[in-house]
């Protein structure tokens, strides 16, 4: 074997290895019985063990370093694999492992307290754990290593090369035009028609499983089930799994199954030839998120869409929907509301949701902030920027899972997925000028085709930026997002 | 860390191993897209891999011969977990690595070739796999070791202690007397009074819940779903899982959830401080069938089970049983047909079909019986034992999965598992009297609760022919099947 196939072999186990944990977290997430939970979590502490010696094995760098030495006689794509080898490697061999041990040990310790607060509305409660998340997290990125700013290690963990400075630029140019949009579409909203429990879950799966294979899930290759949140995840190439959550009182089910199918879509088109190594999976969260934002609202919630769809909602769903016209369920799916929750946000106020947060754990990292302070500088901004006050924390600075589990850095991914979405389909729309039509006639497969070439089958071989560069011609540009809101909220 | 401590955490690594590993198998029976098959299969391969080489570390050796120098000075419990890490570390690394990558490749190029001539009736096409597959076998019991006989070795594998010399004795008392019965039961068929399709699935398998919950199976760790074939198999001391099947046409359903439940219900009441170590689960393959069969047969085709069930029973399907009586019920779900299927067969053929690959598998081992001769090794003892003629391969010799998985020496502890579950209900009769009106009045708690006391909570502290004296007073005695049998279908 050379030395690219002595590292494929090491990068096709650790790739099984992980596959298998997500199975584990996928079935604790969907089929676990109640009381399975602790010896589900020691399983899972076992594997991840395992993995991570297999991670941080010495003979592993050792076949790194002599990869990079080949350099240049390498095929991109194994240049990529030995790039990304290497990323992975010194990121894991970076902490210490009495650092990752103790890490852990916080976050479980923390995720219960995190729940009984929310719970109780109760913050004072989790603020120590907190402030010893934060604290932990600090020295994570003193230990990964950061050129200005700890934060930056922090977000370089969920999207390569991304800085709190060009999260700054960004979030900047966004900031005022989010608010004056907000103010002015407040006349856009239109209530439901219907009150109650209106919508059978067997006939929700039924259309959401259709939902699915009409913008191209292989279900061959894939599955939808129920799960308490939505998410997507791969057991493999070959086993893309999604989850959706069914209310008897809403059709968010719908946006749901397309956010979701939009992940699994970009995870089902990889190129074949990248299974089992680490460059077979979608690149980073940023531009996973441009996928299911980019099906979920720039496709899903536009009037082209509808006009082929709402023949099949009304098949469906006839006593809610049967009467409706176009215009009016435009409205209802657009409808502008500022409110208290980042997950049941519309497209406009959904973004200053992410700076807020962007913001206060920027400034907890930095230190400029206290955990005990931080409820009122949440509540502050949420007047400021969204007009609402807070009520209670639990439906404040409670209400997100992300800082119990430790992660600090992973919110601004999703304001960075918006913004690349709309840059995405800008590209898109230059080589499809009739791309509502195309919508409007159901070709998605059209459209998926080149978001395949252009994105899906690459997987992880360009970094982010690049590969954004290589689809839209430059980098990341936050007024491709602001023209598609001006063009669809502000007409 | 003491001796024992260091054992432990390795039996715990290794328990967590296997766990997962049968979380991937339930999976893959369970929820498996179809394209996904393969690379399943390569993640499987990686984690036996990993295990293996944890299994036959010879750090472990040395520990475990540590172990035994304490010998006396342990527990009961510690004593049985040194024994049983010795039996499987010897079972482990008895057999040279490359003989047990040969027997897999082996087993996973017969197994399509298997399915590919049942489904042509062509046993042609198999028989030079399945020669390979008994050579293999043969060498496997060299391996292993034997006294008396290389099938001793493999029966081994399944039942500790059992040999074929014990298997002879037992089979010998039976075959004759069977042969008796079902010739005299013939009158006591009785067809089901619908024909067509009248079993709706939902009803079904909310019915087949019920049965489970009301043998005392804790919905809180474990779940029951649908698969091809019913099975029943353990992610954990907190997590067991069973699978049924439903048929529109019949209620075989009802047998087959008591059955996996029986199963279930010892795996579920294994004594919780034997978890993650290899004592935390059914001793043997034997003993486990003793208590599905117990629960399918002995209780669950019993008058007294149907006197407190027919209610249910006539609730769920009023247009089935709304007008049957107890008697015709007890006709029909005990009638005689000696047929050709094994898994179809009644309380009375079963054993014999058991019989027959005994007797034909120990002549392949022992080289007394060529694969080529073997269908009409097979046909002629059918003709014989059973008085039926064998129409094709694929009804006959070729039903069974066991050969082509290489496994021989499995079949006998169906039967052994028969003989098992009617001496232990004896013993158990001997301490309740009053058992049918026990079952009649539906007190199943009292039953689980004596044979969880007596068996299930020791889970493999004891080999299985210790456990059944402990139990019954005595070793494997045929005597008490025979007479439960004549009192059933001889009145």
């Amino acid at each position: 074997m050379n030395i690219i196939d002595h590292l494929r072999a090491r990068a096709a186990e650790l790739s099984d290895l992980h596959h298998v944990m997500a199975l584990m977290q996928w079935d604790q997430e969907v089929m676990l019985p109640v009381r399975a939970a602790a010896e589900r979590a020691q399983q899972f502490a076992t594997m991840s063990g395992i993995a991570h010696r297999k991670e941080v094995d010495p003979a592993l760098g050792e076949l790194i370093r002599t990869a990079e030495a080949d350099g240049d006689a390498l095929s991109v794509v194994d240049q990529a694999l030995v790039r990304r080898m290497r990323r992975d490697y010194d990121q894991s061999t970076k902490l210490p492992e009495e650092f990752v041990v103790a890490l852990s040990a916080l976050t479980s310790q923390a995720l219960p307290v995190w729940v009984a607060a929310r719970k109780n509305n109760d913050f004072a409660s989790f603020a120590p754990l907190l402030a010893k998340l934060v604290a932990m997290s600090r020295r994570q990125a003193d230990y990964l290593g950061y050129e200005k700013e700890p934060y930056d290690a922090l977000l370089d963990l969920y999207e390569e090369g991304l800085t709190a400075g060009r999260v700054r630029e960004c979030f900047d140019a966004l900031r005022d035009p989010l608010r004056t949009m907000i103010a002015k579409a407040g006349g856009g909203r239109d209530e439901p028609p219907w009150e109650g429990e209106m919508f059978a879950v067997e006939e929700q799966i039924r259309f959401a499983d259709r939902m699915l294979a009409m913008i191209g899930f292989d279900f061959d290759r894939g599955r939808q089930d129920r799960s308490a949140h939505p998410f997507s995840t791969g057991l493999g190439g070959c086993d893309q799994r999604v989850t959706n959550r069914y209310s008897p009182r809403s059709i968010e089910f719908i946006f749901s199954a397309l956010h979701e199918g939009g992940h699994a879509l970009y995870e089902q088109n990889v190129g074949a030839d990248l299974a089992r190594t680490p460059l077979g999976a979608g690149v980073s969260l940023g531009i996973h998120e441009s996928q299911s934002r980019l099906w979920e609202n720039i496709i899903g919630r536009s009037a082209s869409f509808w006009r082929h769809c709402l023949p099949l909602l009304r098949e469906a769903f006839p006593a809610q929907f049967g009467e409706m016209e176009l215009g009016r369920l435009m409205r209802m799916i657009n409808a502008v509301r500022p409110g208290l929750i980042r997950v049941e946000a519309d497209e406009l106020s959904y973004n200053l949701h992410v700076l807020i947060r962007f913001e206060l754990e920027l400034a907890l990292i930095n230190g400029e902030l206290a955990t005990t302070d931080l409820p009122a500088a949440w509540n502050e901004r949420y007047r400021d920027y969204l007009g609402v006050a807070v009520p209670s924390d639990s439906d404040g600075v409670l209400q997100d899972i992300h800082w119990a589990h430790g992660s600090f850095g992973y919110f601004p991914t999703y304001t960075i997925g918006n913004l690349a979405s709309a840059q995405i389909w800008h590209a898109y729309c230059a080589v499809d000028p009739e791309h509502e039509a195309t919508i409007g006639q159901g070709d998605f497969g059209r459209i998926r085709g080149w978001l395949t070439e252009q994105i899906y089958r690459h997987g992880s071989v360009y970094p982010p930026e690049e590969l954004l560069l290589r689809v839209t011609g430059e980098r990341l540009n936050p007024d491709y997002f602001l023209r598609y809101l001006k063009n669809k909220f502000m007409v």
